[in-house]
């Protein structure tokens, strides 16, 4: 058995599942609605074989002779095997019958979740969602655990992650974001009526063309598209893809989501393509995903520095909107912070709130200490408690988001681990890049980029999540970059008193 | 064995085959360059997993079972059943590997016949072709024929064609088109300048998509992108793609390639989706596709009857350019007819004339009796012959056109075919629907598309195209109809003498 008919059979394996990420890409830009049932079937279709071919006993045999005759490996090519034994033992586990059951669940959850939505009747939801959490029980028992069953589920997005760890860290959140937000909220917000002015699509798409042409995006290795909700996909490293959302009344959603999916298209660019479909060839987690988003957005599209560079250009292309807009008034309306009960709009700061009561609720569904029926009261309690905000009604509330009716839990931490990281690698880029700031007050990302490149994306899985934060920082996740970066930041805009911090 | 686990299995291998067909579409259309050599890969992985389902000795066993015990099914059963079964034996020819060494080297031709084409160089091109057609060479071996080797690769795109048909055929093309096109060389050409005038891109392309809702093409089951060089694809019915090419001096390019396209969609539209991934879903042949396409861009939209429904409304798109151009003037000169070195800028009569080239080539390379080396001297000598004009460079002659770079060898004659039958089924169409003459002077295709629909769209495979032909006109394809509608209507535009034709 050797390592290169190892990697023949990854290679395959991934020429399905891009193959299936293709369909699903078309599907959210080109597709024609009519198309839409076929669709399903097809990317069923393509699923089913990838699981087929990920769980073969000839690739079981190839994986099990290769771990064992280690030592003629090189140390990537033992990780490799590793990681992929690691994910066949776990694909094994699932019986074709369960994945179905799991399948169709989801799907008729998406469909009452969405009417549920629409309605704001979350009665309609309840039932559904009930048999997701129990099938997701069941999967957690299934793949094994230790100390709390949704270990298991956050181990599918996030390797490594646990209740014990999550606590601590959302701990921290509370006791040190809850205070700090009540300052903020304390003084005059900044005014960003401007924002929501009339700006036409036509120039918005070839603004964001050229964010992403600053940020080194590679366009030949690349494209950008319209969706109705924003996503990066990637096919190979070679062909990476970002899609966008232009809102004509409101900058915001086009810039920051563009940078945002251009940090992801950046991580899978830079991805070593020569290890197409092997662990080494792909993202760490999705934490270390959101990592590489969020720096983009928040640490770079956010800063003072970055529209330095770039705002005189975006006076130029709306003048009647942001003529008589200063620098200093763009760049505070950016950062405007205050507590909301839609995660998709909030702020970099109260965001971390709405992704805390969704770890929380999680924890409890999965660990039994809270029924669906209690969600919704729940949920509100949660929100006046943490956010201060009262939920108007459950369509603005428990129903927003997508993720609960695909079976998605444990997904939404990752979202929170990633802007910690990123704040966390954002510190040690900038100790280490000599004149960071001045470089992207030049509008010079390229330092930034190649670094990110050499410390992160080339290194694919070769790394846990851990292991590269310890490598690139020299320990491991730590609240504290973010929460200094926050009140750094924060306490400028708003005037904050730094004894007061 | 039941026919339900014989549906089963060819949906899925539809699937599959329909997800590899939309690869390509993505290829061609949208993805970035860098993307190439993955894709390669990937559509030749998904060939080969259709072709491992499309000859698994299961889905022999249920073909056999099925066919032996044909009284409990129905008629079109058994034809699906018979028509499955004779695929299942062709494709038991393929090996895994020569499909797949067939997929990766069409994917790289067509990377080299790209490149060779842009740059003017055919030896960038050659090496690829040679490969190609040595693996066609092959092909035809393994799939076994009688006569001439050429007559397995004909049968791959027309189902019983042959070297000796098609050599009657294309002898009674030069026997009774050579001289006609001769006389109307002698009087006249009709000036066509205004065509070239320029035409803005965004004008067109909206002009193009009103083209095709005219033509009652659903856009909710279909949608047209920008290519290289315009093609039809489908992955299902209810998702349809057509291409077309814009160029801003010439406005023919896009009307008749829009409406030539068009004519494709509505027959994959008009297939049933019930018989997904079934002979009795699919097309018959691409003779018959030819015919659908032909009918509506020559037969329909190079018409006096199409255009004085159309005129006024292209007149007030273009005024600076078609203002004082009368719809005589206009409807003479999209029917110029003259010799050139462009095949898809050919008018409808010499066209075959390029076509009997391409038909000759192949038939000689496969053969053996040219060699790749020889092709551009040897091409340039027959365009002498047959079209009488000078080919001024390579990629304008024989680098000029995609199909050789696809190892699509035996594909172009059905251009022909697919003239001619349109040309008896719209004789016909004009017998049995009332008006029809009138119904397109007003601008309403619905009467015209709805025979189509009935006659042939969707009997899927049912029929072959003999018995389409003979069922739809009463007779199998008579090249008279085609000859006496190209005199009717080129004697009247060139004023030639009835007793001399």
């Amino acid at each position: 058995m050797s390592y290169t008919e190892y990697k023949l059979r990854l290679t395959k394996i991934a020429d399905i599942s891009y193959t299936a990420a293709l369909l699903s890409w078309d599907q959210e830009t080109y597709m024609p609605e009519k198309g839409a049932g076929f669709r399903a079937q097809q990317i069923a279709t393509l699923s089913a074989l990838a699981h087929g071919q990920s769980t073969s006993a000839e690739l079981g045999d190839i994986l099990n002779s290769l771990n064992k005759s280690g030592n003629e490996l090189s140390e990537k090519e033992k990780r490799n095997v590793a990681r992929s034994l690691k994910d066949y033992t776990k694909q094994k586990k699932y019986s074709t019958e369960f994945v179905e059951r799991l399948s169709r669940t989801a799907s008729e959850c998406f469909q009452a979740w969405q009417k549920a939505k629409k309605e704001n009747n979350f009665s309609l939801f309840a039932p559904l969602l009930e048999t997701m959490v129990d099938l997701k029980k069941q999967e957690a028992e299934l793949l094994g655990y230790e100390a709390h069953p949704y270990n298991a589920l956050l181990d599918q997005y996030e390797p490594g992650a646990t209740v014990a760890a999550l606590d601590i860290l959302f701990k921290d959140v509370r006791e040190q974001m809850v205070d700090f937000v009540k300052q903020i909220a304390a003084v005059p917000k900044p005014d960003d009526g401007f924002m929501y002015r009339h700006y036409p699509k036509e120039k918005q798409w070839n603004h964001g063309l050229d964010l992403l042409k600053q940020m080194h995006y590679d366009f030949e290795a690349g494209r950008q598209d319209i969706s109705i909700h924003p996503f990066t996909t990637s096919f190979n490293a070679l062909d990476v893809r970002v899609t966008t959302k232009i809102l004509e009344d409101n900058l915001k959603s086009m810039i920051w989501s563009c940078i945002h999916e251009g940090g992801h298209g950046l991580y899978e660019q830079g991805l070593p393509s020569g290890e197409y479909g092997l662990p080494s060839g792909e993202a760490i987690s999705l934490g270390i995903h959101e990592s590489q988003s969020r720096l983009w957005e928040n640490n770079v599209g956010r800063s003072l520095p970055y529209w330095k560079a770039n705002y005189k250009n975006l006076q130029s292309l709306y003048p009647e909107n942001l003529g008589k807009v200063s620098l200093e008034q763009f760049y505070r309306a950016m950062n405007r912070v205050e507590p909301s009960f839609i995660r998709i709009e909030a702020d970099e700061l109260t965001y971390h709130f709405h992704i805390l009561v969704r770890y929380d609720v999680e924890k409890k569904l999965i660990g039994g200490e809270l029924k669906v029926k209690e969600l919704p009261e729940y949920w509100n309690a949660c929100y006046k408690e943490y956010l201060g905000v009262n939920v108007p009604s459950d369509d603005k509330g428990v129903l927003q988001d997508i993720h609960w009716s695909h079976g998605s839990f444990g997904y939404f931490p990752t979202y929170s681990l990633g802007s910690f990281y990123a704040a966390q690698f954002f510190h040690r880029a900038s100790l280490e890049i000599k004149g960071l700031e001045n470089q992207i007050e030049q509008g010079n990302l390229l330092p930034l980029l190649e670094w990110l490149r050499e410390k992160i994306h080339r290194h694919g899985k070769f790394y846990s999540a851990e292991e590269l934060c310890t490598q690139v920082t020299g320990e491991k996740l730590n609240f504290k970059y973010f929460m200094d970066y926050a009140k750094n930041k924060y306490s400028t805009i708003y005037n904050l008193k730094k004894e007061a911090v």
